[in-house]
């Protein structure tokens, strides 16, 4: 069977300028792989009519699917539409459908509707409209010489309706997909190179239709196995048998057999045990707190947090001891243990992660040095500590922290 | 003069299949427009030599600068460094210095060395190495047809070492780069189209080395001016004379004239007035909190936070009333206030922004559906409220609710 190939194409010099980080491909690759299809290029080019020419003829020349976001706002710097009619052929007409429910989105909200927002409800004749019920830009579907193409909005919440409500069928109903099926494993407490030399002969002894990559994640190591087969039985079989292979050589380094965040898997372990949990947070500023939260239903293990940002806040809420930020400093084992014990109190948790750090740039002394961060996890009864080093920018010690946090908690939990 | 154009080439499975969601490519854009250079494509292709090899023949045609990254790990899955050799010709060699790190690293850890780490320490004869003070792969750096090509780990850190320490220098002596400068205008309570009626002619009257961007940002919109010239000072002049019209045009509206983001803004206006904001948050998770501290420098004015994510912390430690919750419910106008009270005594700061909300995908009701959102922002003598209905997915909701609460606070106290 052929492999279905696509191309994303993303129109906006705000992507090529870097003014915004293009969290869409990410999104549409994980849907196209869900249903056999394998995103081989992404390309991004500005707003420039010869530049997205110049990548609609070459993504033409080996992917079936060519999906385009980006584009098609009400403003004048959006040129995607006419350069599709070139492209494609056909003339501007309006799509009553669209007209009405662009109409019915500014009357809504007491807005007059201006020449600029019916305008988005004209569309190429060439084309059918894809319905786009999240907002004003209609998605576009053309065909030519066999391959698709589909026009889409760049805005992440509408492109996914669109996605979803039409595309992802249209998909399935035009290619006989082969299956690609991921597994992947996620793992902790040893470097990249010394798994790989682990497990050297498992790799050496792969078949050709199975991949091995490996995927540092915040301090984490994910390992994936990507299988691509005929059919999806003997492919899932043939990927199951390799994937316990790989999980009984790392055992002691597993931490889930999924591909779910830490977060998630805290989760699990505290709804199974129905147990509760809070953090005590002060240079992660909270961070822990909204990956926990991130997580849907996640208010029936999780009560709150303390962000005891300035010492005073330590002190009045969660009954560190003045002596102990005098005599240890706030950076320090003791503190973040003390943090544990009081968050607890305040919090009315089983549980507690706390975390005290210094992540940069500044704040560093000789014997804390920018990086140096102190972690705590435990119940009424016992506390676990770590000092960890992180090197990085204060973005990245952030989430390198909080991840490490959970961990350390989903240990202590599990121990 | 020339326009001087660079093409990222992003190497690695991982990105097509959604797994990693690519950052370096923004931050790689940023740098490279700040001297001058403009990224007219971005390609992402897999760990695969004919992929790779057709990434480098497309993007050698129209650019002077290949930047690559991805695909130099210690582990079995990289290929780049045998296609680079392949492509540029040369042979292995031992690039001492690189070699001599790589032991340190592993050695100052107490972990034996491997022979793929070894490896890492072996480069073509053909490049120049770009020495990597963060990791253990180093930058190549090759030249071909007057064109150069450099090849960075993907690791974000690793990366931004690498451009920082070597290649922007080198970009600067190779390349006689145009001036390329923008200005960026945040506004809030306008919608996109009735910015672009207002502005309409002065946007028909812009000359053709000026170019004006609409970029929603969370429910409020960037507008971002940019120009192309010979020389720096007469582009800045012309910009800023074009930057200064569209301002005025725009006064009842704008945020700030500077591309920073809001919880900037609000760091920044704390500052010249000396005083010290929490927040008391509940559907937000936290998220507030981390964005305020995001800000290097935020310790000065920020004290913390409360993260009443169960009810019955809201009683405890805010100082809500049982009856609030009970008449009005979590998720009212009633609650918020006394949640900005409450922290304001628990955290003992002069402002306090208080969010409580559904941000779905359950927890809607008829008369709360999801969505629904409450903040309030205040001092100790005055409260402002204000109830949003934001209509996207969980994560999406939480960063739109951060946003608009963050601007309630600036407004408030800019009152």
């Amino acid at each position: 069977m052929e492999k279905i190939l696509a191309s994303l194409i993303t129109i906006g010099d705000e992507l090529l300028i870097g003014q915004t980080i293009d969290t869409n491909s990410a999104w549409i690759a994980q849907q196209l792989n869900n249903i056999g299809v394998w995103v081989h290029r992404r390309v991004a080019v500005g707003d420039n009519k010869k530049d997205i020419v110049q990548a609609l003829d070459e993504e033409s020349r080996d992917s079936h699917i060519i999906l385009i976001t980006g584009g098609l706002g009400p403003t004048a710097d959006d040129i995607t539409k006419p350069v599709l009619m070139d492209y494609f052929g056909g003339q501007l007409i309006v799509h009553e459908e669209t007209l009405h429910a662009v109409m019915g989105f500014f009357e809504s909200r007491g807005l007059p509707v201006l020449q600029r927002n019916v305008d988005q409800a004209r569309v190429p004749d060439s084309c059918t409209v894809l319905f786009n019920k999240r907002g004003t830009a209609p998605g576009m579907l053309f065909h030519k010489d066999g391959k698709i193409y589909v026009s889409m909005p760049g805005v992440p919440h509408e492109m996914k309706g669109i996605m979803e409500d039409h595309v992802l069928d249209i998909i399935r109903d035009q290619f006989q997909t082969p299956a690609l099926l991921h597994q992947t494993l996620l793992t902790s407490g040893m470097g990249e190179s010394f798994v790989a030399e682990r497990i050297k002969d498992f790799e050496a002894a792969l078949p050709s239709s199975i991949k091995l990559a490996y995927l540092p994640n915040f301090g984490l190591l994910k390992l994936r196995l990507t299988a691509t087969g005929k059919d999806k039985i003997s492919t899932a079989a043939l990927l199951s048998e390799h994937f316990h292979q790989l999980k009984a050589m790392l055992e002691d380094i597993v931490v889930v057999d999924e591909d779910i965040a830490i977060e998630q898997v805290l989760g699990r372990i505290l709804k199974e045990k129905n147990k509760t949990v809070g953090t005590a947070e002060s240079c992660t500023g909270g961070n822990i707190s909204r990956m926990i939260t991130c997580v849907p239903g996640s208010s029936v293990y999780f009560k709150g947090s303390v962000v005891s940002y300035a010492n005073e806040i330590k002190t009045t809420l969660l009954g560190v001891k003045e002596s102990t930020l005098q005599t240890f400093g706030a950076v320090s084992e003791e503190t973040v243990k003390e943090m544990v014990t009081g968050g607890i109190k305040a919090l009315g948790t089983d549980y507690m992660v706390a975390v005290s750090g210094i992540l940069g740039p500044d704040g560093g002394t000789p014997e804390k040095p920018v990086g140096t961060v102190w972690m705590a996890a435990g119940d009424a009864n016992e506390i676990v500590t770590i000092k960890h080093h992180f090197r990085y920018d204060r973005a990245r010690n952030t989430d390198m922290a909080s991840v490490a946090a959970i961990n350390l908690l989903r240990k202590f939990i599990t121990r």
